[in-house]
C-alpha cells in the first residue's frame, strides 16, 4: 500500500466506524421494541424484515451519498446504487434480523468497503454489547467490554478437535448442502447453531474453528472476509472459491484445517 | 404469603442476588479466556465442562453452607448435599456450556430455591451483556443495559404467529422427541436454535412465544420456572406435568397456546 492509499484506507475506515456509530442510534431504538415485523418472502420461508432494519440502511445510504457520492453502495433493504463506480459500500444493517426480533444479542450490522468487488475493509458492530469487529491496515481488531484489542483466530489443526458454527439447519440452500453440512459435523467435536455474523466475528478472535454457511448474499459474508482472513483465517466458497459474492462460505480458523473441509463438504 | 414468609422471601431473593454477583466474578475472568475444556461425558456424546462452572459453583456452595447451614444445595458439577431439607438451592453455574466455551452471549447462572421440590424463587444472571432476570414476590423483573423493570409474556393465542425456540437440534433426548418438536416446528411461524436459559427468560420479556425441549436437568429448568409463570406465561413438561424436575419442557407465553402445543408434542 502506498502513501496516499494508507491515507485513503484510514479515511475509509474512520468512515466505517461513523457508519456503524448512526446506524447503532437507528437500530437500537427497536431492539426488544418492535411493534411489527413484516415477512419479506412473499409466501415463501419465513423472512422477516423489520423498520430498524429499514432505518439504519437509509442512514447508513445517506450518509455514504452525502461523504462520497462517487461510491456505489448494496445494501440487503434497498438493493444497489450502482454506477460501475470502482468503490462500493455493502451494507446489511441487521446481519440476523430472526434474533434481533427475538432479543438475543447475537445479530450484527455489517459493512464492507470493496474495490472492484474485492473486500478492502469490513466492519461488524453489536450495539447491545457494545462490541465491534473490524480490519484495520494490519490486522483485525476488537473493541468491547473486554477493551479494544488486536485479535487473531486459533490454531485447529485436527478436524476432531474443531468447534463448528452455523446459523441454523433451517437456512442451507438446498437439502443436499445440509446433508454435507451433517457429514462434516459428524467430524468435529462439535457443532453449534445460532450465530449469524457473530459467530464469524468469534472465529476471527479465535473461540470458534468452523464456520460453515450456504444461501448467502455478498453483503452477508464480504464484510466479515477481511476480518477473518487479517486475523490469520481463511475463508472461501464450499469449493475454494472466493466467497465474496455470496453462496457457499466456509471459514475455518486455521487454514490447516481448509483442505480436509474442502473434501467433505465437496462430497 | 403471611408477613414472616414474606420475610424470609426478602432475605432469600436478597441473598439469590448476592449468588450471582459473587458467581459473576468467578465465571466471568474464563469467558473467551479458558486454556482447556473437559469432556465429561466418558465417550458418549460430547458434554463439556470448564473450570468456570465448577469454580461458579463452588462459590456458591460455600456461601449457601455458611449462610444457611440447614438448607440443601444441589448444582449441575458436584451433585447434592441432600439432607433432606424443606429448602433446596438448585445451581446451575453456566448454563450453556457450549456457548460459553465458543464466547456466544447466551448463557447464564442459574439459581432457584425450592421449598420440597416446589420452585420459590429463580434468577438468570448473564454477566457479559449485565443482564438479570429473576421471580419477586408480585411479578417477574429484568435489570440490563435497559434498565430495571417488571417484565410479562406478550398474547400470541395462534401457533401460526408463535416464534419456537429450542436450544440445539442435537439436544433432544430421543429422536421421537425431535419428530415432535419438527412437527410442532411447521406449524409455527419460525423457529430458532441457540438460546439456552436466555431463551426462556426472552419468553417471560414477550419476545419469543413457545420453548421446547427435553433432556433437561432439574438445575437446568427449576429456576427458570418461576420468573415465567410470574410473567404470565407457563411452564409443563410435554404432557402437561411440572416441568420442575426436568426431562421435557415446553414453556408459552401465552397460556392460551399451551393446549394446542401440548396436543402436537404429545402426538
Amino acid at each position: 500500500m502506498g502513501a496516499s492509499e494508507q491515507e485513503n484506507f484510514d479515511a475509509y475506515l474512520a468512515f466505517a466506524h461513523r457508519l456503524a456509530d448512526l446506524s447503532a442510534t437507528a437500530v437500537m431504538q427497536y431492539f426488544r421494541n418492535l411493534s411489527r415485523v413484516e415477512d419479506k418472502s412473499s409466501g415463501g420461508a419465513y423472512d422477516p424484515v423489520t423498520i430498524a432494519d429499514r432505518e439504519a440502511e437509509q442512514v447508513i445510504r445517506a450518509e455514504v451519498a452525502q461523504n462520497w457520492p462517487d461510491h456505489d453502495v448494496r445494501g440487503e433493504e434497498f438493493g444497489d446504487r450502482s454506477s460501475g463506480a470502482d468503490y462500493c459500500w455493502l451494507v446489511d444493517p441487521i446481519d440476523g434480523t430472526r434474533p434481533f426480533i427475538m432479543g438475543l444479542p447475537v445479530w450484527g450490522t455489517l459493512i464492507a468497503l470493496t474495490k472492484n468487488g474485492v473486500p478492502l475493509l469490513g466492519l461488524m458492530n453489536q450495539p447491545f454489547t457494545g462490541e465491534r469487529y473490524w480490519s484495520g491496515r494490519d490486522g483485525a481488531f476488537y473493541r468491547g467490554p473486554e477493551g479494544e484489542k488486536q485479535i487473531a483466530a486459533r490454531s485447529c489443526p485436527q478436524l476432531g478437535d474443531a468447534i463448528l458454527s452455523s446459523t441454523s439447519p433451517d437456512l442451507f440452500e438446498t437439502p443436499d448442502d445440509k446433508d454435507r453440512f451433517d457429514k462434516l459435523s459428524e467430524q468435529v467435536r462439535m457443532r453449534w447453531y445460532g450465530g449469524d455474523c457473530y459467530a464469524y466475528c468469534l472465529l476471527a478472535a479465535g473461540h470458534i474453528d468452523l464456520v460453515v454457511e450456504s444461501g448467502l448474499s455478498a453483503h452477508d459474508i464480504a464484510p466479515l472476509i477481511p476480518i477473518i482472513k487479517r486475523a490469520g483465517g481463511c475463508i472461501t466458497s464450499w469449493n475454494g472459491g472466493k466467497a465474496s459474492d455470496g453462496g457457499h462460505a466456509v471459514a475455518c480458523g486455521d487454514p490447516a484445517l481448509h483442505e480436509a473441509v474442502l473434501k467433505v463438504l465437496s462430497g
